[in-house]
């Protein structure tokens, strides 16, 4: 009774993302880490102009202080306990204060390879969905476990972003593909299992190159992803003020920035603290 | 039995109050909104040398989203619906990353003069005290009110830092008192009735005032406070990078920092969001 209304949200949804590209002449960011997850620094994204944000529950670990965990690196261990409820409350939070013209993708448990089983069930795609996400922010790592999610989620007019990482990589975050023809092919399978955006994970492959520069390993993987598909490609991991220009011309439209915007938020209260007890 | 327990756990609290005036020279300040209950910016104020922390219900208002309120002067209007275990929640994750050695008085629904009933029950302090609260930070407006409060908490090894406010003032944030005399007579009468620490509301005075400096008024009641009490004294409200040497100058101990903290960090998250977005 609601899959054409599902089918029109999510249209909708795409157009915000369409937009956000378009206007910034082929790329935008999606904004993370502590500007997707606490109403008053998203609504201060939103203000620096980020029209695409993303809660998820990696960063709700450190977000809450959960277990003391104070690194990324660490929180992804203990992701899958915080709950769907959790992040449909903060969904919700950041919904009403940012309001309907901004795209919001949620990292949920079970929408990432998770160390424990971690099954999202039916209702939970419900609720997010009625908490306002437009869609899940997701790193499965198989095809077919992302086909059923992508499934699942359109039953309730959620896009699915999902991305593809390196065998090796330090954290699985998504499908594997290694060669440029391999990370084409590993695209094209995404988005006939209809996958909304592709994007693959930079994060990893810094190692020797020069600051405002990226690897050529990585930018050859880059252009074969955005060559290989119709729909929005994105890059996420290591993405800073000296590179991004270089992701840029890759082609790539999203750029997903989180811990470099953190950095600069926390040195911002450091520095305000800091300035307030000095005596000068 | 726990009672000597919970005396020494407040002398404990205490020191390190002690310890942080005594090492600013008099002078130290509280940091407060999204400082106070972000788990990460609460490790970035303790980065810039913060040791007094306060998460609060309205500031939770706003990191939530709760009913899309942005302003703090609305969030005032419906912190009672934050609930205990909401802020239980956030002292807890707030505690698990910055340790032992940080002060956090925590506002609660039912600690300040709330719009609706909002009954602090004997288990929530008990709650608070087990989330890892060393205080309360309380806005009660009769005395009577405030020593029940008090006797409350510490039954259960939680200071209390309490204020005066003005009779017209636009928020009702504490005890009224108007002239130097009173302010002096009031808080006295705090500090017999067993608040740790007195403060004054210092927000709504400043019209007509040059940059940098503060109402003679205002500095009237502050000097009058500092003299009457010999429990560690604070400043709430309107304090900035502009004014906070002529606060020091009265001899109040705390300044209570919030909002100039929390747009700082706002801008900077807006900034650096925009950085990305403008093609340079």
């Amino acid at each position: 009774m609601i899959s054409n209304d599902m089918k029109l949200k999510m249209e909708k949804s795409m157009q915000i993302v369409h937009k956000a590209i378009e206007m910034g002449n082929g790329h935008t960011i999606l904004s993370t880490g502590i500007t997707g997850d606490d109403a008053r620094l998203a609504r201060a994204a939103v203000e620096g102009g980020a029209t695409l944000l993303e809660p998820n529950h990696p960063a709700l670990v450190l977000a809450r202080g959960h277990r003391g965990i104070t690194s990324m690196h660490e929180a992804e261990k203990y992701r899958h306990e915080i709950s769907i409820d959790q992040m449909a409350e903060v969904t919700r939070g950041v919904r009403n204060v940012v309001g309907e013209d901004i795209y919001l993708t949620v990292g949920v448990p079970g929408g990432f390879t998770e160390v424990k089983p971690t099954i999202l069930q039916e209702e939970d795609f419900l609720k997010m969905s009625l908490a306002g996400a437009n869609g899940l922010h997701t790193h499965k790592s198989s095809l077919k476990d992302l086909e059923e999610l992508v499934k699942k989620a359109h039953k309730y007019g959620l896009c699915v972003d999902a991305y593809i990482g390196l065998p090796d990589d330090l954290h699985t975050f998504g499908l594997s593909a290694e060669k440029p023809e391999e990370v084409a092919k590993v695209a094209k399978q995404m988005e006939s299992v209809g996958v909304s955006m592709v994007g693959l994970m930079t994060g990893m492959s810094y190692e020797g190159v020069e600051a405002g520069e990226i690897h050529p390993f990585l930018k050859e993987r880059l252009q074969a992803m955005v060559e290989a598909v119709k729909i929005p490609t994105l890059a996420e991991g290591g993405i800073n003020l000296d590179n991004y220009k270089a992701f840029k011309e890759t082609g790539v439209n999203i750029l997903v920035i989180g811990t470099s915007i953190d950095k600069m938020v926390e040195q911002a209260a450091t520095k305000v603290v800091s300035d307030f007890l000095t005596d000068y």
